[in-house]
């Protein structure tokens, strides 16, 4: 595959009141373009990542939206997969440059969800649930019963859970777009409110505003310029909607498999990625990730964190995961992550030494999962 | 370019309440499965098309509930670009066939409108329209305007538009899936009551459920089985969301870029086609279509079809133009539109004597515009 990240970007995620999902679109694509060095005239096409701002603001047809802005208005397309569209997105656009039809192309990913209210936000978000909505589920609920399951078959502990919070806090501390710049300890996180034991509000993601985009190319780059990050590979598979219908509730099937697909393309092994951007929506989330990706033994992802395994910071560190502090401390602006994912292992390939890091996104509570390697 | 469409189906259209949204997409994927003579399993990925469940009935992440329907559940996303869904997933495919990622997938798009008022609809339905809907537009209240500017600009006259309802409603009536099967006298639309002037209610496409679905393959067919339909170029552009920030009123510059492209890569030209289903989401937006398409002269549209030259039963017919009814009377669930568009010609071409066969579908105003050529 020859597909390089030509420009990324990202704008600030959080409460951003004063910013409109047209506003927030506008920024990190032109961010990006100019990350890339490139004018607004080279993009051939587009491709939005959006969840859900037709229920948060009445709002559809973002292709069209995203467009206007160029005065040649390129040809766009929004994908939704949930919590997942921003990786589908950039599935979407590397099968048109595979294709052959476009060269050059723009994936920008946003959301808007802070001007509703928690308790609107939580029943749009819940909308990928299908039934289990219906019999009042939330995505905290679904997680809760994920974690359930882990602590009483792997005896993963409270503060194993704590531990994923502290250390994405801390990776975010330095990140100037995050939504948080708080450090916590252990106890904090876990004498936080409970929200669905057991989860507490520290174990959870915000509900953030924000946008990331990517440029990516097919193009050969003039050689001598800075080096430049490669898609090397990715896989996409999905999983029942409901946990009724999954065979198991320790591992998310859909990680896996997306996973297989990804190494196998790229050629290499778990131990061979040196930086992972995982699908943390919630402490449990990342657990499993860690362990599904292959980077630690199934039941062993809450230990690993807990001994520093994860941390940029901790001369024990095997993995870093989530640098830039994750959705739990970065912030999670759904149709904004997936792209984020890749935008900001562009960023961390091209200024430090590593040489091949992977992006996870899951929709739902894991009915959809994208995985993307990149290398250097 | 070497796709196939391998199998097509469609649900009735119409208000159905006895079905619900997932019914539809089942309905619809697997009917188009047996069409094709395939099994479930054959089936290696899913774009689901669809504007607006996540605002209609508080659904999102339906390319995983489609999957679910599938023991082996096979990747898939969800693409929306307003009333041009169903084009846009078809292009999505076809980028993921041509990138040699897939060979055989399933498109299926469906709407389901009917459960909520039209008050709530017409809302939903606005929300791709982003400023005129601030500023009170509807859908109607936007082609109003269109229609007002070619009866201005070409003396296209309220005969004229009513004959593209009269004639769809003709074409309708043998079609056992329309939503409609009542013929209709240019009197009766011209009297029908006024919308938004000079659309009436009988100008309008109606708000229907619905589902179609297409399994588009790269692989070679069997020898000596039927003759199975081919994509053979297709198109896709933009224009402003806002009728304010186009150049002209009496045209849909998207179409006509869409279509350019769509000619170009065919190597066809307009009266190459003999058959074509164009986006009539109001009387007004047939008569730009064939126009735009370059099947008659900008500003012949109208008194093209008052003569019966878009007929199927008119011996002066130079083109047919929606033969099974069209969005006005066949009925317009906005995600299954584009696809039913790719199935109905796929069906005509392998059953009628035609070689070349055109789909045109529009979101918004015209901001979208999707165009496809099939041969056989």
């Amino acid at each position: 595959m020859k597909i390089t990240v030509a420009g990324h970007a990202s704008t600030n995620f959080g409460e951003l009141w004063h910013k409109s999902l047209s506003d927030l679109l506008h920024e990190a694509s032109f961010k990006a373009i100019n990350n890339a060095n490139l004018e607004e005239k080279d993009i051939e096409a587009i491709f939005v990542a959006n969840k859900a701002a037709g229920s948060f603001e009445g709002q559809l047809h973002l292709g069209a939206m995203v467009s206007e802005l160029f005065p040649h208005q390129p040809p766009a397309m929004r994908i939704e997969g949930a919590c997942a569209s921003g990786g589908l997105a950039v599935l979407a656009a590397e099968y048109a440059l595979l294709a052959g039809q476009y060269k050059t192309v723009l994936v920008v990913g946003a959301e808007k969800m802070t001007d509703v209210s928690s308790e609107e936000s939580t029943q749009v978000l819940a909308g990928a649930a299908d039934l289990e909505k219906e019999r009042g589920s939330t995505f905290p609920g679904l997680y809760a019963l994920l974690a359930q399951a882990h602590m009483q078959k792997f005896g993963t502990t409270r503060e194993m859970l704590s531990a994923v919070a502290v250390k994405n806090h801390l990776h975010a501390f330095d990140n100037e777009h995050a939504h948080f710049h708080k450090q916590f300890t252990l106890e904090q996180i876990s004498q936080s409110a409970l929200v669905a034991d057991p989860l507490r509000l520290l174990d959870c993601s915000p509900i953030s505003d924000g946008a990331a985009a990517v440029i990516l190319t097919s193009k050969s780059l003039p050689t001598g310029k800075k080096n430049k990050a490669k898609i090397l590979a990715f896989g996409h598979a999905q999983d029942s909607l409901t946990l009724a219908g999954r065979s198991s509730l320790t591992e998310l099937l859909a990680t896996k498999k997306a996973a297989s697909q990804a190494y196998q393309m790229a050629g290499l092994k778990p131990n061979d990625i040196q930086v992972a951007k995982v699908h943390d929506c919630f402490t449990i989330a990342e657990i499993l990730a860690i362990e599904d990706l292959g980077f630690f033994k199934k039941g062993e992802g809450g230990r690993a964190t807990l001994a520093g395994k994860t941390s940029k910071n901790n001369k024990n560190s095997q993995i870093i995961i989530n640098p830039y502090g994750g959705l739990k401390a970065c912030g999670h602006p759904v149709g904004a992550t997936g792209v984020k994912q890749i935008a900001y292992l562009a960023e961390i390939l091209e200024s430090k030494n590593y040489q091949f890091a992977l992006a996870h996104n899951v929709g739902g509570s894991g009915a959809t999962a994208v995985v993307h390697i990149l290398g250097i």
